[in-house]
């Protein structure tokens, strides 16, 4: 872990208080640094003494045959550090240090991280191809505005994100979800996990927050980082009971209502209004709106926000770059009701921004000049067709009757149940001897999970279109 | 806040349970889409009553002279949303809703957010000057990358941030602070407040955080905001006293011992050796070395890093590319020690990492590739002439003996003490009325500050060097 490169130096001392050094086999490093360095170290190991007074600079350069300035700049350096002090009229003193402490086992180096498998079906991972990101725009983009807006991206931009940015997320939100919000309620944060961990310095660390079971799991375990209670609520076919909240003693509830994950369930405008009445019953209830891949629905008219009906500012919606664009530009956003939206900036207004201003201005300029808009439209049509290439696959023989699909919400990932007799284990181990990654759904539930079982969650946007033929029937047959 | 497009539309009704309706006027909107918000509107207002059956898709479309497909359209959506059920055999079914909340208040929309005034000598920022930062070199490494790696670039990062980075800072660290980590020991975080914001979640809620006092105000309110208890401790000639950290029940203490903000102090050998002594006392205490812009110190040779003496893995080590690069790349990071690195991994390495990857591989190439220190030493020269016109300014006529500069740290910033009779107060208006913007010591002390009256911290990196002339003098010696 430590380390202070080791200074080769060759030194004979003869009588104090005139010190020795020789220069000899100090390589490139400058005079005074070697010379700072032999003091240090005798200082270090108690051969200059504590107290001891140092030859003046004049009488130790003469001594050295070295010049006044470089005793000075090695001197300047020790009582820069506290190795040594002056003392007016007098001269210079080795300081007293304290004693070291002992050198205590800092436990063994970890083990190195190792790259995670690759394989030749992955339904795992949420993940964009390089052909499906708008590089040569986005590039052109930033170009100009590191041209012409350089002061502008070199300064601070508010805590809530740059106002260029929230002013075209507001008119996006306007045109694709239909929420008319104002850029003074909108917070861009680094993630959605980022936007999970900052929440309860917003919305208070006394209350219980409850999560969806099945769901997804790293909100619940980015709560209990954050220090809060987190109770996962189990889901009948509407979404989350409100009854559960309440046994729960929940105050926030975190939801995905357009297309839960992973189960694809849209919750039904009746629940939506009981869950709205239950955040109403009590100052400081709120429901978190997740609203993570609704952009990209697949069929039919977009399902509306919670938020659009909520009359008495208790949602706060949540939405993500990172599956209209790429996970890894780590650019999220939540939209307040006025009295949170007020609140951060009393609270938290004084953090700087996340997110690089790199991204946020360039982000800004593809949203606001239709950039974003056409990438979502192709993209829904290239996902569909690659969603239906894949069913295709999977409904023909040799797995015609072998499986069944759940497409409820028709987003980016769909359930697959699997007709075996094996356990889930087996099934498991078979699917990566063919090279196979699916994620069980019963991964996602925080409590049992046993109706889950031989139902995989299956993303397919990263999968290499030309890759969608028999033999992945063929393989994935093999397993059952 | 909440809106949902208005629909206009004609509608007549003659007789239950015939559904009529008129598309005269719905403009561009498609059919089915419009057939839906007809009937959502007709469920929601009760026209349509609960439990209801709807006409069958074939009648429908007769009577209204459209296709089943557009009646199948818009009853998918009402079924998708919870308007409307469908019970196999018998038909469709609206459905009970929940009664709408009250209508309360969402407190009235917040000011919009203004700009901060503009000053012509500005020395409350630590911003960088457009000429001063690489963006040739940045946009062709990003292109670069971008080309060569796609895949990667849009593949999750890990949660201490992408293997290249972390190697390339490791090399960093080694060149320029003489630290020898390995990448394993770096997490990589979006600045520096949000890595204090989630400290706690890896070092305990339940410790009491100790910061310097005077020191950077935004250090304690983030701890503040995460949760835990925060108490400033005032400082000697040494720095923060072990006492202090005592008496306070502290277990974390965050400094920054090579170059103390505001007031530039550098902290003794002796007085680190006595923390370190104080950290080995018990299990689980730690201290954060803030090592915020020690790689621009002008004059000497670096100061070594606490880390560098620290035998028993109690030493954190932050830094960033705030004052190197820029502040809005918000690229900063920790050095564990082994026993937190380990602990990071296992309770917080589900996180996604959230700093972009163009900026993380941007950044590793800039760094392995020698820009950095070409950029860093190419900054010092012209910080350093920067700062030496700044000096001469302030020592000459008409201000020659009216006031004093302390500059023990000799980084990016020093203090300037007016000989004044006026308050901190009158000052303060009078530099506003002369266009200039000083931040006054006073403003980082969290109890106190007295002593720092007429003392002033100036920030000299965003200022242009032609305008360091004796106009600026002359202002300033008019506040006096």
């Amino acid at each position: 872990m430590k380390s202070a490169k080791t200074i080769l130096f060759y030194k004979t001392r003869k009588a104090r208080p005139m010190l020795t050094y020789s220069f000899a086999q100090i390589g490139k490093k400058p005079l005074y640094e070697a010379l700072y360095g032999f003091i240090r170290e005798d200082i270090r190991t108690g051969t200059i003494k504590a107290g001891e007074r140092l030859p003046s600079r004049r009488a130790l350069a003469a001594q050295l045959g070295i010049s006044a300035i470089t005793v000075e700049g090695a001197y300047s350096q020790l009582i820069a550090e506290g190795y040594c002090h002056a003392v007016e009229r007098r001269g210079i003193f080795a300081s007293k240090l304290a004693a070291a402490p002992l050198r205590s086992a800092d436990p063994p180096a970890p083990r190195a991280q190792t790259r995670p498998l690759r394989f030749r079906y992955d339904f795992a991972t949420g993940n964009v191809r390089p052909e499906d990101f708008p590089f040569d725009t986005w590039r052109r983009l930033l170009r100009r505005i590191q041209n012409e807006r350089a002061e502008e991206i070199l300064s601070p931009v508010p805590a809530q994100g740059a106002l260029v940015l929230r002013e075209a997320i507001a008119t996006h939100l306007a045109a694709f979800r239909g929420l008319s919000v104002a850029p003074e309620n909108i917070l861009v944060g680094a993630g959605s996990d980022q936007l999970t961990l900052l929440l309860p310095a917003l919305l208070g660390r006394e209350r219980t927050y409850c999560v969806e079971d099945p769901g997804y799991g790293r909100t619940r375990r980015a709560y209990e980082a954050s220090g809060v209670r987190c109770v996962p609520c189990p889901l009948d076919e509407a979404g989350v009971r409100p009854e559960a909240v309440r046994q729960a003693g929940g105050g926030i509830l975190h939801i995905s209502p357009a297309h839960h994950f992973p189960t694809g369930l849209i919750m039904p405008i009746s629940r939506r209004y009981e869950l709205l009445a239950w955040a109403s019953e009590q100052e400081g209830r709120y429901i978190l709106e997740d609203d993570y891949d609704s952009e990209l629905r697949m069929t039919g008219r977009m399902i509306p926000t919670l938020m659009s009906i909520d009359a008495a500012g208790r949602v706060l919606y949540m939405n993500t770059f990172t599956k209209t664009l790429t996970p890894t530009i780590r650019v999220s956003y939540l939209v307040l009701p006025n009295s949170l939206a007020a609140r951060f900036r009393e609270k938290l207004g004084f953090l700087s921004s996340p997110v690089p201003s790199f991204e946020q201005y360039t982000l800004a300029a593809f949203i606001a000049e239709g950039y974003l808009e056409k990438h979502i439209n192709r993209m829904r049509s290239k996902y569909r067709r690659r969603r239906e290439r894949l069913l295709a696959v999977l409904k023909a023989d040799p797995l015609r009757g072998r499986l069944e699909i759940q497409e409820q919400g028709a987003g980016l990932h769909f359930l697959l149940r699997l007709h075996t007799e094996k356990s889930d284990e087996a099934l498991a181990t078979a699917l990566a001897a063919a090279s196979i990654r699916m994620t069980p759904l019963s991964a996602y539930y925080a409590r049992g999970g046993r109706e889950a079982e031989h139902t995989f969650v299956m993303n397919y946007t990263a999968l290499d279109p030309a890759l969608l033929t028999e033999d992945l029937a063929t393989r994935l047959a093999s397993c059952l």
